[in-house]
């Protein structure tokens, strides 16, 4: 497989840093912890996400990648969103931090080789294909009519 | 309660006309249907939805209404998108064209009427609320940093 050819518009790569993670491994645990001192079972993965993908996209990818609080989505940790230069912007959820980061670069750069955002479904990543929340089109887009 | 003020920079309220509503009220005789001929028990109303939003949103208004195809929710029909001006982009679930036409026009013009697509909570109205599916930041988005 050649690597993608990224387009020029730039693509962001959006980490939500706000989603929280349940621990189960941890949860017995957690829940002596949230009885005596109000912690919860959960931790919150996504500034390190986002510090590890960025350390993936170095110049001259034109992917930006920024942590952001919440993107609305909250039962679906961890949660990304990607968007940029006239492309559908897609939200994606249900990402393990510690099994998913390559297939994240992997759709991340298959997105930032589109012009339009779109790629096509047998070449998303599985986690982007179960992850997938919304997309939104991009600004200005209108419904191309069917041909008869 | 004041007219909310409208931006200048437009906004665009997609409309998904892909979204299958299920039918409860017809499933007995929608079932018998299936068995017959294929036809499933739901209905796809967004095309009448984003004709009735159309004619509510007339120039000098800068909100324009698109009817598309797919928002890639389909578990939460019928389903919208707000997005435009560089204000954060919104995907709003589980809307009944029947019950929340006034709802979703008020909550346009909401929008509408701010720079950044961020209403307060309470100032949405509550099937903004209940049906936030997920929202990207706009193009170019850094979080603020939290002052001490």
């Amino acid at each position: 497989m050649t690597a993608p050819v990224l387009q020029s518009k730039p693509v962001t790569l959006f980490v939500c840093t706000t989603c929280k993670r349940p621990l189960p491994g941890l949860a017995s645990m957690a829940a002596a912890a949230t009885a005596k001192t109000g912690v919860p079972p959960y931790d919150t993965p996504g500034h390190d996400f986002a510090a590890a993908l960025a350390a993936r996209f170095l110049a001259p990818d034109t992917i930006m990648v920024e942590p952001v609080e919440c993107l609305s989505v909250c039962k679906r940790p961890l949660t990304i969103a990607l968007s940029g230069g006239g492309r559908f912007g897609y939200v994606i959820g249900d990402l393990d931090p510690a099994k998913h980061l390559e297939d994240v670069v992997a759709g991340t750069k298959s997105y930032a080789a589109t012009a339009d955002g779109l790629v096509p479904w047998r070449e998303r990543p599985l986690p982007f294909r179960k992850g997938v929340i919304a997309r939104i089109p991009p600004i200005g887009f209108k419904q191309p009519e069917k041909s008869a």
